[in-house]
């Protein structure tokens, strides 16, 4: 009788930490969900994921062997050394070293990478790229900024240091375009992701020339990016002009991506992307102007929402262990 | 005894067309160089190649073993089925089936990739990646056009069909920008070329505002980048910014290819090249301002001229057949 193999994933986040136990065969055999508990530093959050770690280890070792530990972390995180560096929404985490903090408690080595990267690799390993059929993809996260992972050929390109696939900083608006949390300005961070809708939209407000959103400002202060939605939808023009000006930033992006990388298939996902119907147009209109590459290879290069939700950190992380020994 | 191995590869340009052999440890044993008879027709030059094959393979074969044929050719070059898509170099043949008129002659599978990748190859098994010992770059060939080529661990990256690498078409000045032979415009090979910089010339004097490149005009109706860099070297205001333009394009596209690849070298080739002390400073001023990628990882991440000369795309055509194998 031979024995399975299982591995063990982290989903680290700034609210949550997931940690699940894998199987190729049946898929996740349980998920243990936790607050990520910010406020009591970095060792209290490793220490809470290492015994859930060991909680799914010594349930499933008996019947499974343990194949390896993959774990999804934010970014910048600088591999292989796995020292996180100056990370946006893990405050107070500045050169914590996670590799060594995780595999001192494991007792062994982990597989470690951004969760932009893993998220990455469970859309490609079991989300859109089992569907095309494909084996390299570019995946673009929109959510409250906009992360961003590549697989050439089954295996993420992390690159030097583990910081490849920033698509999110790709130079849109070079000039007059809004300012974005790295220090540049213009990315398309800063006009593709939930923040930077409602930034747009408060220009707008500010310009006083769009009643709609002004009237949504006024019922609900705290509106987000998914009221914008709601309210393009309902036909209002000042905020499907938002949403004409997220498509044609993810247009240029992606063009500059087909003419670098030439893969045959893009992924957008994120809370941001369920906007799809209101920025394709444009995102198609700019991509076919500024991309030969693309013109050329239409019929087999394909832009698509993501099929895996929010479960996809987890499932990536799960896939890290083998992606690595591959 | 054992017999060493040689491989034969051609660098196909649109006024030269050169052919070498090759073997690691002895480099070009012999290199043929002929007109490319553009005139007569992709067949008349294909039996020019195909000639000049045969007459090496006789020559060495006694001495060697024949390793493999590679060929450079100009894009767009669709892979692995080897057709020219619209080559503006190649006048005339759009639509031709290269791959297969080498094939049916040499009687063998040949290596085939757009000249940019190839050059790219060789100067990182040869040239500043050597120096550098890394095993992955892109380079940027600053001539007439921009030309890119991506080496990842070794091996050119060439994406789904043949096509990835055109770092000269990233978008860089989104609005505003110059117009760009591949139907968008703000291209960085708009703006970073030899012939950007002619154009950028042409505008300043059309301006009235630019007495010293109005007088090279004078002087020189058909002048080139390198007689503006020679005035701009002497002191010209006006030719100074049209390579601080360059510089800026430059820094802008670098950025964004190093927040998506993260590799550990970028090398700029070509005859634009030369201007680099022109053009270095708004560089990399612009590169520290776009990319936090690049101000986390500046002590390795190494931006540099090309080393090897105008002999890149020959000897990176004679090493192709082995990194097909690797």
């Amino acid at each position: 009788m031979s024995t399975d193999n299982f591995t063990i994933g982290v989903d680290l986040g700034g609210t949550n930490l997931r940690i699940g136990a894998y199987t190729p065969s049946k898929g996740l055999l349980e998920a243990i969900q936790l607050r990520t508990r910010l406020c009591d530093g970095p060792e209290a959050v490793v220490n809470d994921m290492c015994a859930a770690i060991r909680r799914l280890r010594h349930r499933y070792q008996s019947q499974y062997l343990l194949a390896g530990i993959g774990v999804g972390s934010p970014g910048p995180l600088e591999l292989p050394a796995g020292i996180l560096r100056q990370p946006p929404n893990l405050p107070g985490w500045d050169n914590f070293e996670l590799r060594a903090a995780i595999e001192g408690d494991a007792g062994m080595p982990i597989s470690l990478q951004n969760d932009a990267n893993v998220a990455a690799l469970a859309e490609c390993q079991l989300g859109r790229g089992k569907s095309f059929a494909v084996d390299s993809l570019c995946m673009l996260t929109l959510g409250t900024g906009v992360g961003g992972g590549i697989i050439l050929r089954r295996k993420i390109w992390d690159g030097m240091t583990g910081m490849a696939g920033e698509v999110g900083h790709l130079n849109i608006w070079t000039e007059g375009g809004m300012a974005c949390g790295c220090g540049s300005c213009g990315c398309l961070e800063a006009h593709a992701s939930a923040t930077g809708v409602r930034k747009m939209a408060q220009d707008e407000i500010a310009h006083g020339t769009a009643p709609g959103l002004a009237t949504l400002y006024a019922d609900k202060p705290d509106f987000d990016a998914r009221d914008v939605a709601d309210l393009a939808n309902a036909g209002d023009a000042d905020a499907k002009a938002i949403f004409g000006k997220v498509g044609r930033s993810l247009g240029i992006g992606l063009a500059s991506l087909v003419n670098v990388l030439n893969l045959p298939l893009y992924v957008l996902g994120g809370g941001l992307a369920n906007a799809w119907g209101l920025f394709s147009t444009p995102l198609f209109d700019e991509l076919r102007k500024r991309s030969y590459v693309y013109r050329l290879t239409a019929d087999k290069t394909h832009i698509v929402t993501a099929e895996l939700g929010p479960d996809a950190g987890l499932l990536g992380a799960c896939l890290l262990p083998s992606q690595t020994e591959s």
